[in-house]
């Protein structure tokens, strides 16, 4: 029992504080994972790789060391290294004209940062700090509106798919009247007026974007470097997701065949895959969030069941909501003229019976994926209804901007991916 | 006039898509004065490290080049730099033990990618494709919640603030009753409920919080690295930023005198600076946002005032809007019970005759900058309280999650840092 109160207290922190420490938790232990996986994976590699290293060197002293002074050979080793670096080895395109400060600038304010090309001057330092501010601020923004504008470009050509398969169901229907009497056509216009692209579905285009920019990127890249294929998806990976290794850079050489042309290529495929796996990382995350919604539910479940059965309180319908609504939904239905009030209220009843309603769920027992999945879809439901009725209910009217609907990665495709109960 | 024509056929591009592009513009101007910029201040400096490599490397050869093999001891170089770039001489820390692959992978989830090391088998390289992908999502996630918790703080901070200044103003003020009638203490509660922070404020204690982190980092790194206090700074501005170049990269020398110390120090400095950025950056763009919008009214400004004296459309009263506002504004205070579409209309309608209402701007003359700033904070309200609006007219009720409140970067700090016209 002690260990139960002990959950309960985590748990009935404050909500968002519950949620953010879980996160934190989780992304610790990935971390401690991964670095176990890492170090399995990596630790001979580098063993062989220092031996062979050190079989090079005691080679070449030992062959000539009677003839040269070491610390002088030393020397020249560091300064190769150095050199290398930077960069300023003859093979190596020049780093700072015009178009390699061009891709350095562009490797920041992306925040990619190979490294390949870094200020060595104070003067440079200095700038690059006050450069780079406004400049990434100015690249998050556009990577958000990049976002926006592509999930709605998205939800537009879903859509169009989707009233295509209505009209094709009405034409097969005939004439028939559905189960709640309404006409067809009638049906299905509520239905396409309060569609919205699933989470999945996007996720689905954007992991097919994502893949094919960066096999054409590789195909590119293999062919013109010299990596053979393999290598050039990693970097792809690497670039585009911002983190930049810099353990390949291409555009290093110092000539190419088709130099303006390959070089614009580089730039183009970065700006996309970067822009496109940024938008994928967001996706991913409204997931993750509601995935740990549901780990929130569930430890809930699993410690409350034991005290009392009262009304669950959780992400989705904190209790004092729950209450309420159960009690004043009649209620609501008749004091109030709008159609909004009334759609949530049914709404997220329908949400409560189907995670916690039943009351089954609440004895502790296992919520499936499945059921995550569902929940997930559904609470997402919930929302997009609650934000689309509040544009409805202001008569379309005082939404100042598209600031206001959610351009910020997260809470924009909160406004843009759900589903509402329209489907069900 | 035909230019006059080309820049209306622009600006009425739909408003989202004009406000990108104009973006990508203000970003490709931005990155070519950058450019021009870095490559003016590094230029020579670079030829100066090259001469003096050259130096250093024929000086050698032209000393010991009759006793050696220079095939043997470029081969010798290229081992050397490779070995140095991936940090496998002997006076730096082993690359894939546990410490150093948790090192690596936080670098990973973080996107900061120094690079000090990357994986090199190709099981490692495919592994950290696959483990970055949710990694990295996280983590958005993670700066994304982290954002949220921090806004939420300071506003409660600044509240507090603000209550105990009205407080002391109410005392003051004694019994006097203010212009508008009511008692002080209506009036003062009735500030303090619909108060928020500006996002001007937030901005600045986030200046102090990052200035101060990496002052703090700066001094531990330059005492413990040796680097001089300036390259610290440098490099915390690289790695808060998640740009991570890698010329600089702490923790990687084999010893240390407070090892375990210094390597949690240096975790938790990374840490508290890329969340303090990341939050710094989506607040700056929030305001370059407000800047897009602020040129796009004054581009359309500029070309509509020639044509007909018609409602401006913009990003904060598209003209449809306006023109039923203005007119249907009393017709809503008496049709409609609520609070709050009256509130909405009223506020649109002020901020309409701040920015062009009064027809003079319309005229084109130049709006200034504390216009601009004027009016940012304007819009900021007018969403705010739509925002705000939402959830009391719901009753508090089917608001879901805080999910639906805008996690996301920039809706969620909407959500947070406006003003409303309460203060006015």
């Amino acid at each position: 029992m002690a260990r139960g109160n002990h959950w309960c207290a985590v748990i009935h922190l404050k909500e968002d504080n519950a949620r953010f420490l879980l996160l934190i938790l989780f992304l610790l232990i990935y971390m401690l994972l991964g670095a176990i996986m890492f170090s399995r994976i990596e630790f001979e590699k580098e063993q062989e790789e220092r031996d062979e290293y050190n079989t090079t060197y005691y080679g070449f002293l030992k062959k000539h060391g009677d003839n040269i002074n070491i610390t002088e050979l030393d020397e020249l080793l560091k300064a190769h290294a150095l050199a290398s670096s930077k960069g300023l080895l003859v093979s190596k395109r020049p780093r700072w004209d015009f178009t390699g400060a061009f891709y350095f600038v562009g490797t920041v304010v992306s925040t990619i940062g190979f490294g390949m090309t870094s200020p060595s001057t104070i003067l440079g330092k200095a700038m690059l700090i006050v450069y780079g501010l406004p400049g990434c601020s100015a690249c998050i923004l556009f990577f958000n509106i990049f976002l926006e504008r592509l999930i709605t470009f998205l939800a537009l050509i879903m859509k169009k798919f989707h009233e295509r398969k209505l009209r094709r169901q009405r034409d097969q229907n005939g004439l028939k009247l559905p189960n709640n009497g309404r006409r067809p056509s009638e049906q299905s216009d509520d239905d396409l007026e309060n569609w919205k692209p699933s989470v999945y579905w996007v996720l689905l285009y954007l992991t097919i974007g994502a893949v094919t920019i960066a096999s054409c990127a590789s195909a590119v890249y293999s062919t013109v470097e010299g990596w053979n294929f393999y290598d050039s998806f990693y970097f792809c990976f690497v670039a585009f997701s911002t983190i930049g290794f810099g353990d390949l850079v291409p555009s290093q050489m110092s000539d190419y065949d088709t130099q303006f042309l390959y070089r614009l290529g580089n730039f183009c495929f970065l700006t996309a895959g970067v822009c496109c796996i940024y938008s994928f990382y967001n996706v991913i995350s409204i997931v993750i969030k509601q995935f740990l919604n549901w780990c929130l539910r569930k430890l809930d479940c699993k410690c409350c069941h034991r005290r009392k059965p009262r009304p669950r309180r959780n992400a989705i319908t904190p209790g004092h909501l729950q209450r309420q609504l159960h009690s004043s939904q009649e209620e609501k239905r008749t004091e109030n003229g709008t159609t909004a009030p009334k759609t949530n209220a049914v709404e997220v009843t329908e949400f409560d019976s189907e995670t916690d309603g039943a009351g089954r769920r609440m004895s502790g027992e296992m919520i499936s994926m499945k059921d995550f999945l569902q929940s997930n879809k559904v609470s997402l439901a919930v929302m997009q209804k609650q934000l689309y009725e509040t544009r409805r209910n202001h008569g379309g009217g005082a939404v100042p901007s598209p600031l206001g609907q959610g351009v910020g990665s997260l809470a924009m495709l909160n406004n843009k991916l759900q589903e509402t109960e329209g489907r069900e």
